[in-house]
């Protein structure tokens, strides 16, 4: 498969209400790519800075992501990012953000990623994103994820960019900011309306759902007893999403369905520890295991 | 199947962002009733008063429902509750809660119905419903619902109700006010410690979540394009669940969940108009045709 993924890279310091992880490896590309992984070679486009700690690199080699797009900025400094988790592990807040490489300009694409097919444009500014969509003409599927900044900030451009992709990933608030329909339905036949084929709403500890010009989709989250860091559940779903299609290339109704289940699977191990610690410790047995679990828990007939 | 249900029947007027229903059928029970009796024949305990309305008694016919349990009860007043729903569709507010005959002696069990065996105690104070319990000593499955005003106001006498029935309904808010906790795996398996064999709780537009020694079901709700009132919602889920399990005779954790998904199926129904006005209009055809797809929707492999 010819999986790519575009987005950040970053240190994380993550507090939650039973415990803390200071500088450990986080962005979303990371996530979505490890998550990905699973399922067959990833390319990855994102960019540290020169203060990148050597002891962090360890997982881009573990995964089986391609790391030709990654570039280490020289005179530039890492993404980083510290957040706390409230009590119920749903809502957090952003104690600091340092946007650093990220607010430079964007990492160039290897002109051997050209020729990808699944292009997943992970949360940046919707510019930004349109400037690396174009870069891949042959792309088959691509999908995007955005968040509130940009619908507040930057929403004429977000329209633009939902005109030239094929799925839009977000979460429920988000997708109520962009629509202003409260009703889920609703809000993802508005977001069809802006252009893409489908669209994907995340809605945390309670699942995710699918629109889709052939159906809607609605599939809960894996019931998860532990959840120590949910930092990276949106990107991992999307991780395994994609990675799932990217391994079929089977667009249908049906398998964007799987592909759901299959994200959802991989998010609700990355959630059980810390960073990526539990994603590196797991392997496509395990992923397959306990989606066969899922699937027997949503048989009801 | 001999099931029962016991609970309120009153007269609501229901606000919601987009139109108002005066003086409309409602309560607990009657709600129950209605999706229950869509699997076979329901006896009903209950009291109203001599104001209740003749042509509000339309749909205690219409429905197989066994009224020998209904007492029309001299001087006093039927139950009556005004309320409005947000913008969410989710949340609402009680304008104005008459409780009338509600507060006054429970009705007479008719002796004809103490051999029930399916039992379901809507929700009514903790011991109200313990004295109901025990007029079903042959009771194959007792389960109740309860809500928030009991688990501040008589949580003692819950707790001992809980030793004495099979099943517990409620839902997420409640679920936690019980338990002090904000994981569903963990509140349900606090609510197994406190006495019954299963909990199930109800996440509105998110869906069901059950917990079983046996293992863990959740289930998303059914996408819904139009939710006109979600009033009952609740209700006749749990009317659909019982419905499923008195007209089958199976608890298995398997045939639990298929009752929970025969109840997210009618919930969804009962939501396209005010009152019960869309269950009057369905039948048992339209329900499997939707369970049906249900099935289809949760089939990820």
């Amino acid at each position: 498969m010819s999986l790519i993924v575009t987005g950040s890279i970053g240190i994380d310091t993550i507090h939650t209400p039973t415990g803390q992880a200071p500088d450990v490896l986080g962005g979303s590309a990371i996530y979505f790519a490890a998550a990905a992984s699973f399922h067959g070679p990833v390319r990855l486009v994102g960019a540290v800075g020169d203060d990148f700690p050597a002891e962090l690199e360890a997982p881009f080699n573990h995964f089986n992501i391609d790391l030709e797009g990654l570039e280490k900025r020289a005179g530039s400094k890492t993404f980083r990012w510290t957040g706390k988790y409230l009590d119920n592990m749903n809502d957090r807040e952003t104690l600091s953000v340092d946007l650093n490489v990220l607010a430079e300009d964007s990492p160039p694409v290897p002109t051997s990623y050209t020729d990808s097919q699944y292009v997943f444009l992970a949360n940046s500014h919707p510019g930004a994103q349109m400037g690396l969509r174009a870069q891949f003409p042959s792309a088959k599927l691509v999908v995007a994820d955005t968040m509130d900044l940009w619908i507040d900030t930057a929403q004429d451009l977000l329209k633009d960019l939902l005109k030239q992709i094929d799925g839009l990933v977000l979460n429920d608030s988000e997708a109520h900011l962009l629509t202003g329909e409260t009703n889920i339905v609703k809000a993802g036949e508005d977001v069809l309306a802006m252009g893409p084929k489908f669209v994907v709403i995340k809605k945390g500890e309670h699942g995710a759902f699918l629109l889709h010009k052939d159906g809607a989709v609605a599939l809960p989250a894996y019931p998860a007893r532990e959840v120590v860091d949910p930092t990276g559940a949106g990107d991992t779903f999307g991780g395994g999403f994609m990675g799932h299609l990217a391994s079929t290339g089977d667009l249908s109704l049906d398998n964007l369905k799987r592909a759901m289940a299959a994200g959802t699977v991989v998010a609700s191990y990355n959630i059980e520890k810390f960073s990526l610690d539990r994603l590196l410790e797991i392997g496509p047995a395990d992923l397959q295991a306990r989606e066969a679990q899922y699937a027997n828990m949503l048989k009801v007939r």
